[in-house]
């Protein structure tokens, strides 16, 4: 499980930084989370295939963290998806996104399902693989944080031993359940001798934008990682505060009080264009921190 | 006079290519027609400065000529616009601005003047520096094209000689008007010597997106320099002509019949990566051709 940064940079471009998105691989899917303008160009330069999402998450209706979608939607279209598409938002983009597709009279080649977010903490998603919480932070405007949790897939199979013991593909899926099997002649053939442990299951928490407030450390409690907004320095935590942001210091006091094992930090604001201080000023508080770059896969 | 072009490509990006936006630069103020998703991050790049922007004009709805805009007129409002801007647009796209601006509960910090653009022919723009016209074109949707006419800034002042003459500053204005000086002991100064003939007037068009059609020819006749629209090769023609575009070869002869000094051809599919057979095709019909890159600046 794996978070490339396809963009990290506040409100505007600047530095050659983009606009809030993400792509989640889990299990080989993609999960995208916000669609900042320019999202689908910096999926082609970091090879994040399109045909592989299938989940798009915004969390709120700032223009840095949905003015990509619209052309992701249509050139999906343009390229002939015919896998359904689910787009999670708050529910103005609805009317936004279907303004748009009709004034350009655009029929889509394939579904997209829109699921408004609702006020408070609910489950968007929750298959075999993993799921996905959405959360209320605090911002300007209603704006939710994600909770992406990958579940274990069972037991990984030892192809060599599952063979070697003459076991039948069509018990493989029970095998990874941690069943035994037992042959015709009554043998049993142990679980352990032709399995080992799976992938353990993984958490990850994206929080942005948001004011520093403890209203959401619940839903983040002992996340693998942790992608936490910082607007801002200390040196401007005033207008972090008065904008609804974090400073590197809060975002790294956040991932402490949740104990959180990684700090990912991002959302920078444009007036900075050496990161190396948000590093600084995080450490001494949580030592884990990576200041993310785009193109990079972080491993959660 | 030149344009800069910010993206050269049709429906989406490929190959390192934007969709459609170019920057046209008229006595020091930049005219912007259409604004693909990237155009504020291709203006960054290529050094085209939004604060001198005041006029944007919007050929049609479909997303590729305007997913750009709302995060540009979001930018400027961030990096503290006070000038105000005018938006020259079909009149769906205010309607989706508003609604954008509302749901982000954001005041711009500049005046956003809107003017939907009418059906037919219309005079945009016209002051002492240029005019700007639009003039219906056939695609799948309402859409127009653009002239621009850059007019001559009156005779250019010669200042050694304006010096060597004694002629004051504030004659200077009428010095270009044409006007002769007359010293105060009544001794003449031609205006030939002491001023050379200034930049003539030109006069630029925008032809995306269209079908092939004569009939906005009487609106292109006899321009310096003509950006049209080929969107596939001749090979394609029934493709073209199915979803209201151009191939190369129709566009040179839309070029030839205009009488245009110039053509730039633009609006490629991304399905072709290689732009070389647009030159080939295009050339035989009419002789002055540039395949468009962008970044590039063309005189105009």
């Amino acid at each position: 499980m794996k978070v490339t940064i396809l963009g990290n940079n506040s409100a505007l471009p600047a530095f050659g930084r983009h606009p809030s998105a993400q792509a989640v691989s889990v299990w080989g899917e993609v999960l995208l989370i916000d669609c900042g303008e320019g999202a689908q160009v910096q999926m082609q330069r970091y090879g994040i295939k399109w045909r592989n999402i299938w989940h798009i998450f915004i969390s709120h209706m700032h223009g840095d963290h949905y003015f990509g979608l619209p052309g992701l939607i249509n050139s999906m279209s343009l390229l002939g998806r015919v896998a359904p598409l689910h787009v999670y938002a708050p529910l103005e983009l609805q009317e936004i996104l279907d303004k748009i597709l009709q004034v350009a009279d655009t029929k889509l080649s394939y579904e997209l399902h829109f699921h408004p977010l609702p006020s408070e903490s609910s489950v968007l998603v929750d298959n075999d693989k993993f799921s996905v919480t959405c959360f209320p932070v605090e911002h300007r405007i209603f704006c939710h944080g994600f909770l992406i949790e990958r579940k274990t897939k069972g037991r990984k199979l030892l192809p060599e031993k599952c063979r070697e013991y003459e076991i039948p593909a069509y018990f493989y899926e029970r095998l990874k359940q941690g069943e035994n099997y037992e042959k015709q002649d009554g043998t049993v053939v142990k679980n352990e001798w032709v399995t080992t442990q799976g992938p353990s299951a993984k958490r990850y928490a994206y929080c942005a934008d948001t004011i520093f407030t403890d209203s959401y450390l619940p839903f983040i409690k002992d996340v693998d990682t942790l992608y936490h907004e910082c607007t801002y320095l200390e040196s401007d935590a005033d207008k972090a505060a008065g904008r609804y942001h974090c400073t590197a210091r809060q975002a790294a006091e956040i991932a402490s009080k949740a104990n959180a094992k990684q700090l990912l930090l991002g959302h920078f604001s444009s007036k900075y264009r050496d990161l190396e201080p948000f590093k600084e000023e995080a450490t001494p508080v949580f030592a884990n921190v990576q200041i993310t770059t785009e193109g990079t896969a972080y491993e959660i």
